[in-house]
């Protein structure tokens, strides 16, 4: 099974409202909550990333989710499971350090658990507080309504692939990679001035997920013109580019989708529609993308690879 | 390195106040929060347990760990990652039915994140609320307060040993391993009514664990009569009962260390002393437990099997 069809799963045998977006908004608490698993073998490889490297992005991606909530991030957990060959003093203590230094200013970690296991496993847990801000749902995005993107993308998709091709030397698509930056000013600027209902997503799963997921859950039509997505202009150096920028993944941008009026430092890149899906417009024409044909271009950790 | 050098390592590392008890309390927002993983082969064997089982069990330990806080559970995420084959439909829905089973009342599962992985992992974080309650620390138990214990002891672990010996048949020993019970209304009795500093902790590592984590916190020696911990009388016919008294763990009891003057439902085993340890009274003999004693004796996640 896909993903999304656990998800259905669960969502059905909880029988929840909480369970669809990244962040679940606790409201009796003013909080938002989320967690994010990497899993040694499925999202990343010792032979490419250090620990400091890989402690960084695990409370990174964490720090994304709840910037893209539009909730201010707060406090985080961390669950790391790892073999005794790697349970040195070192290795521990070279991964705290960068999950420290991921953390903005005023986030704290302060707790966890940490076991053994055959691999590296890590689960973050953050925790943001909401500051009287609207908190965004990937389900709120209205006609007429604009599209914004904040961060280049494709930058860490040319990265994973220069290190699957064995480049040693780190550079900027290496690093957007193993290092990446959430967009938490962003995130921030849209939560404290939206006064609406409005959709906000991170690009964790690529560029084309978070528009289509958007799209298909708020029931409307995003008409994207390619030629606006911020990149670096370097990335037109793999042949695949175009593809990396709209499916690469893990650049954690993010896309939000909010009334026109707002202005924001991020970059329209197209408008809300009647209708359902993506239509993107590219090289002077235009595609219209289905959430099946998004889903089947996405990795998908349980049916792609081994 | 044994787990708590690890967690001294990574105390260092963050130079934080919140590392210590099992729950983090933060006190902005009025909330405690925990974290727990299970790992395949090193928690538990899908030999021996079923989804169901096992999304129950995930849930409940979590549970134990906010009720020995003294806060009230309230929210859970839960990351499962898994193997492509047991990534079916009726894994995915039987794990989250006995996770929802584990919820007492009041309590919701509301995210969390699902993944693929070589072996199952299962990381839960639980949210509790203070509700204006006193919140315990494992180093604020002090002289003259009594111990008192919730839960029988043993009882886990000799349905652990039966499992192992492929005891095929359920019983009241393999169902408190595989379906254990957090005593959250002893729990709530405390945080309620203890006006005082207080310590308490949950005995998921272990009665002698909890004692000497809690003895050795707050630098104090806990007296304890063994003939009054509460045990199921069956249990006697292993034949190391009392060592899966003491050492079984994951019994998830509860020890609170409180003044005297608090009547409670729980059993008084003990009070506490000036010095530091554990003296326990057993078979009219009396031993002192250092706290290298009680590591020594505790299984190790990091140094013992494989």
């Amino acid at each position: 099974m896909k993903e999304k069809d656990l998800i259905s799963v669960i969502k059905n045998t909880l029988n929840s409202n909480y369970i669809g977006d990244d962040c679940a908004y606790l409201k009796d608490l003013d909080i938002v909550i989320t967690q994010d698993s990497l899993v040694e073998g499925v999202h990343f490889s010792l032979d490419f990333i250090t620990p400091y490297q890989l402690g960084y992005k695990s409370v990174m991606v964490n720090i994304s989710d709840i910037s893209a909530s539009g909730a201010e991030p707060k406090y985080l957990t961390i669950a790391l499971s790892m073999p005794k060959k790697v349970t040195d003093k070192n290795f521990v203590e070279e991964f705290y350090k960068g999950a420290k230094s991921a953390c903005p200013n005023g986030v704290e970690i302060v707790g966890g658990d940490i076991t053994g296991a055959d691999k590296v496993f890590i689960s973050v847990c953050a925790i943001g507080k909401t500051q009287g801000r609207n908190i965004s749902s990937r389900s709120n995005a209205k006609i007429g309504y604009k599209v914004v993107v904040k961060g280049e993308h494709g930058t860490s998709g040319a990265g994973l692939k220069l290190l699957l091709n064995r480049e040693k030397s780190e550079n900027k698509f290496t690093k957007a990679h193993l290092m990446p930056k959430a967009q938490v000013e962003f995130g921030r600027q849209i939560g404290e001035s939206v006064k609406e209902e409005y959709a906000m997503m991170d690009t964790s799963d690529g560029l084309m997920d978070a528009l289509s997921t958007i799209a298909n859950n708020s029931g409307v039509l995003l008409d994207i013109d390619f030629d606006k997505v911020p990149i670096d202009n370097d990335i037109k150096q793999f042949s695949n580019w175009k593809e990396l920028v709209l499916f690469g993944g893990e650049d954690y941008g993010i896309v939000a989708v909010i009334p026109a009026r707002y202005h924001t430092d991020g970059t329209v890149i197209g408008t809300v529609k009647e209708g359902l899906g993506v239509d993107l417009k590219i090289d002077c024409n235009s595609f219209h993308y289905s959430q099946k044909d998004v889903e089947e271009k996405i990795f998908n950790h349980f049916t792609n690879g081994d």
